[in-house]
């Protein structure tokens, strides 16, 4: 069985034409449960839902950094911070040796007062030159240690509150509080079979930059204050995207004696699956140059969705985003379990081997 | 890019793991609107609910041939009825010449009373020996006339009523008062877009067949007398059933002179996409022919849901079925509007290509 050209150029055509560009949908105010069910989950259509967070006023709740420093102790509340050289944490990068490796950002321990100190106090993308995107990461196979020492790290780093892991229940729990314990009318939508599963907080600013992947939750998530800007693709879109490519896994650290950068590389059976092109390239002038190298990207439009602050995005599960911010931004997540029983969830996966077979039967591009 | 044997055996266990056997879910009485919504209808899963059109006592309304005959006049009601000689409507076939043909059924107009009558003078498929399944009907170029006067028909022909035009609501509106208008939990789940298209009776019993096809239609079909029985296949199926090869069409007629049973067929250019294999057969002792012929059947496993007296049947939108009677059966269903601007059917049209490349590539099959 074949699948051609023409076959793939249609049902592109068929994914453009259902997930339409500049056509993510602004909501006034929550939707009724079975309005977002039937037009935005059953139909995995993102949204943009105004007034979903309000404070005791009845206006869009508004939390900035410095209200969080207000809230919690700054100089006692340790974070633990992804810091990269580049801003750029789990992305696939080539290092000094030629090899691709999955780099994940090193973890650091701070108080919210350094945290702060150290995001403020970096240089705006574009005035910077010291570090180079394309400059190529030595490879080693030490682990130093962890950057528990945050003095350790060097000024021009990149900190970025980006914990995954339940956080904003979990770590801080009095800054928890003031927000809703759950999205009501998101939880009547989706069921008792698909409970939530997180509540995380985000801090960065336009120099941190999560690469395009997928998450397997349905995803709310609120701009508290600053702007977050998601570049976004179907999961329809997993046939183009060069997913299934497994890389072997590493993690930044700073070197103990020449304090650079460095990437210990974790064990060789580790591997990770991540797409190695970065798609927003696709709307640069180096758009060419990305399609020589992966040519089914053609097939793919990227759609920037900008939040803005009092704005909650909802981005149904398994839909491919990278995510930066324009300005220094908090943000707050709500993940809800995604339902496997879904024929969403069995036809992803067989589209997802479709792009895997492409990759071993035709070497020349891996 | 290729799909491979694996890719599909892998694709076709996780498409039974989805839809499992067994396993369509009887309800007590309807659900609510955001539970069917939420459970059947986004997930496409099939579900038997009970007590969902109740008479004035509360109990699940019941309606007999003999009722209709009742409220309507029947000596001077006339019906439009699907005829044919074996009780197979809207089948490929192969003809005298060898060629294969999609046959649509012979339409006469009669009487309710004439309907009873052949309806249950019809000899039991297992005691009759005159009209063989197998035997090929011959082609002609030459229309005669259409069925005006039942009175052509063969005494053992197959009458079924199966009019798909709405008929209830536009031909039979004195029977109609007898049912609710429509099904509320489904159309508040639905919503404004999926409208309410038609609603259909259906009276046939054991020896009227329909092969397997699908509609475009949310489809809540309800058993007033009798039972119904289904083999279905889940959408995702698409990829394995045979259905896009082209068939000229045709449509049975009596000839005038001999009286037997032709099939006039229609101009060339008139193709029919439709399921040649009758799937039935793969729970049956020739299951081992039919693989030979069509070997991705293998993929497929039919599910038989026996929709009796008093019960509805949800059947999602574009479900392969193919439905008989046990018994002289009454039925009412509600048509609703599908969703055209969903994941599932832009995936259904990328799957349903995969099968026409197939069938175009490996001329040996077809």
């Amino acid at each position: 069985m074949q699948t051609t050209d023409s076959q793939l150029e249609t049902f592109a055509e068929n994914v453009e034409f259902l997930w339409k560009q500049a056509n993510v949908p602004v909501l006034p105010c929550p939707p009724s449960p079975i309005q977002f069910l039937r037009d935005h989950i059953q139909c995995s259509k993102p949204c943009i839902i105004r007034n979903a967070i309000t404070d005791e006023n009845g206006v869009p709740m508004r939390l900035t950094l410095d209200d969080i420093a207000e809230r919690l102790d700054p100089k006692k509340t340790m974070l633990t911070v992804d810091v990269t050289p580049d801003g750029h944490g789990d992305s696939v990068r080539t290092m000094s040796d030629g090899s691709s490796i999955f780099i994940q950002p090193a973890e650091c321990e701070m108080t919210i007062e350094e945290f702060r100190r150290r995001l403020r106090g970096q240089t705006p993308a574009h005035d910077r030159t010291n570090i180079d995107l394309n400059e190529r990461p030595i490879l080693t196979d030490s682990i130093t240690r962890l950057l528990s020492a945050s003095k350790e790290i060097p000024d021009e780093s990149v900190v970025y509150y980006s914990r995954q892991n339940d956080c904003l229940r979990k770590e801080l729990p009095d800054l928890y509080k003031a927000f809703p314990p759950g999205i009501a009318w998101a939880e009547e939508a989706l069921g008792p079979e698909q409970p939530l599963d997180a509540v995380n907080l985000w801090v960065g600013n336009e120099r941190a930059i999560s690469s395009m992947h997928k998450d397997h939750y349905e995803n709310l998530f609120y701009v508290a204050s600053g702007e977050k800007v998601f570049t976004v693709c179907p999961p329809a879109n997993v046939a183009f995207l060069y997913e299934q490519r497994q890389y072997r896994s590493g993690r930044f650290q700073v070197n103990e004696q020449s304090r650079a950068w460095e990437v210990f590389a974790e064990d060789d059976d580790t591997k990770a699956h991540w797409i190695a092109p970065d798609v927003a390239i696709l709307n640069s002038d180096k758009r060419d140059l990305l399609l020589e190298e992966y040519p089914l990207l053609k097939h793919v439009k990227p759609l920037e969705i900008r939040v803005r602050e009092g704005e909650m995005l909802y981005l149904p599960s398994l839909w491919f985003h990278r995510v930066t911010q324009s300005c220094e931004t908090v943000g707050v997540n709500y993940w809800y379990d995604m339902r496997f029983d879904s024929p969403s969830w069995c036809y992803f996966t067989f589209l997802q081997q479709l792009q895997h077979i492409k990759e071993v039967e035709d070497p020349s591009t891996s």
